[in-house]
């Protein structure tokens, strides 16, 4: 039936790390037709299992290159300080005119490695779904992950226009909106409003713990917390490998947001210090004008 | 009906300032028949007829010392700056033997500035509901609203025994698990849990719109922000009267408990400087177990 879907965009695609977004896109792939084959390839057999349980891919294989000379679209969704590596590993097998493609949280210099490193009868185009949850792994994939989220492309001048109008049509019909950015400004933006709010929350858990530290009583600080704490560190218990490359490979940009954040911080401890109530009020008020134009 | 309840605590209560927390306390009362009658004091008119159609409360004053002299309770819910100002003004006029309570997020001082501002013949018991949303007013009270919470009370050497056992009937009546604390103690945990956090989130988005003015191009930062920067800064759409009185009531643990967030910050910035990839992914780690264990 999917082969003659009336899109298949793609014969063989092969994902490289299954996880949650790789699993999430090999069941958007199989479920809308939109490939004929969807092969993964990972470190855990019993990951791959029950991808192939739940339908994400068809089949998998130990080796990359085995499947990768055989696809024209590969698609990296391993954690973003593995894909130079897994380039040199297999990049030479990409068959001509193959897009490869990933899924990853950080942009920037990468992309540009990454197309370096590939032969240039291969297409790259970056791509990054805005979609994700605390939870990771592929038993929490599904096909609905990206519907409603915005996809960024990053194209830059070597990109290939059809293997990006190939991977935008591949977001559009997974229900995402498709924007496409310069990846440097992608790793500006990302790094304000989803790794600098990540580093927040971690580092708010650390504060909470120097805290109950100094709590003077046998109490816990944790069981009187309501939802508001909840909320606010949720992100927290993302996969810590997952945001340590991310942290890493965006940390110029992160350096300097940490620094205005703080630079707040300091600015509301000296409204607190000067007893400035009228400051303190305007200082909240428009905090909460600003959220709420996130709805 | 409700005179006839079996456990009707309180003949005639008074709730002064009728928003969420004092709408949900009057709901409380009435569905459950703790009250014969519930007795709402505040500023606008409009807000306490819609109190009365809500049936949060049965009617209503412009004066307060009028509903005072003839209620066994009453609960301050207005912004805990407000209370010196209030409990002078009727003070005099509270029945011996009356208890005389709050919904106050702040405890400390407070407590016995109010104690010492009453007359020696009322009552006086905090009480901190960790209950509320980030909409405020009495067109968001539900009876529902302290169900599974937790109360806080914070007796003081001064506490009669039988006014603090009132108290804390009505608040295992509203379905909330009570918990007695110093009221110095109370402000140290809540500084943690709930006002650092709502300090985190102010901060964070006022970062945003620093970052907001050093983008690169024209595009709006917010447009690009998924489910984590949303959770993250939820609470900084909370009300910022409530908030200012509650950071400046708090004001000595909240600029130590600052310093401690921005020493965290500060250390995981000085990990992404170094590059320092174990450490980064033990911080994540670190962050991540004590999140889990907030459920």
């Amino acid at each position: 039936m999917t082969g003659s879907f009336p899109e298949c965009l793609f014969q063989q695609v092969t994902i490289i790390g299954v996880g949650l977004l790789g699993g999430s896109l090999g069941l958007v792939l199989k479920e809308r037709g939109l490939a004929k084959t969807v092969v993964g390839v990972g470190r855990r057999q019993a990951n791959l299992e029950l991808a192939v349980e739940v339908g994400a891919i068809d089949r998998f294989v130990a080796e990359p290159q085995e499947a990768v000379r055989e696809s024209d679209f590969i698609v990296l969704a391993t954690p973003v300080d593995t894909y130079l590596s897994h380039v040199q590993g297999w990049g030479q097998h990409v068959p001509s005119g193959a897009v490869v493609s990933d899924v990853g949280s950080v942009k920037g210099q990468l992309v540009f490695d990454v197309e370096a490193a590939l032969p240039t009868t291969a297409f790259f185009v970056g791509a990054h779904p805005i979609a994700g949850k605390e939870k990771s792994g592929v038993a929490h994939a599904t096909s609905q992950l990206f519907d409603g989220a915005r996809c960024i492309v990053t194209p830059t001048p070597h990109t290939n226009v059809k293997a990006l109008a190939k991977v935008r049509r591949l977001w559009e019909v997974a229900g995402s909106e498709v924007v496409s950015m310069d990846p440097m400004v992608h790793d500006w933006v990302l790094g304000a409003v989803s790794h600098l709010p990540h580093i927040a929350a971690f580092s708010l858990m650390h504060a909470l713990q120097d805290l109950q530290e100094n709590t003077p009583e046998a109490l816990s600080l944790l069981d009187y917390s309501g939802g508001g704490l909840r909320d606010t560190t949720r992100i927290a218990a993302s996969s810590p490998e997952m945001w340590r490359d991310i942290c890493l490979a965006n940390r110029e940009n992160l350096l300097l947001m940490v620094d205005h954040y703080i630079a707040q911080l300091q600015a509301f401890k000296q409204l607190l210090r000067d007893g400035d109530a009228s400051g303190v009020v305007r200082n909240i008020e428009q905090a909460k004008v600003l959220r709420e134009r996130l709805g």
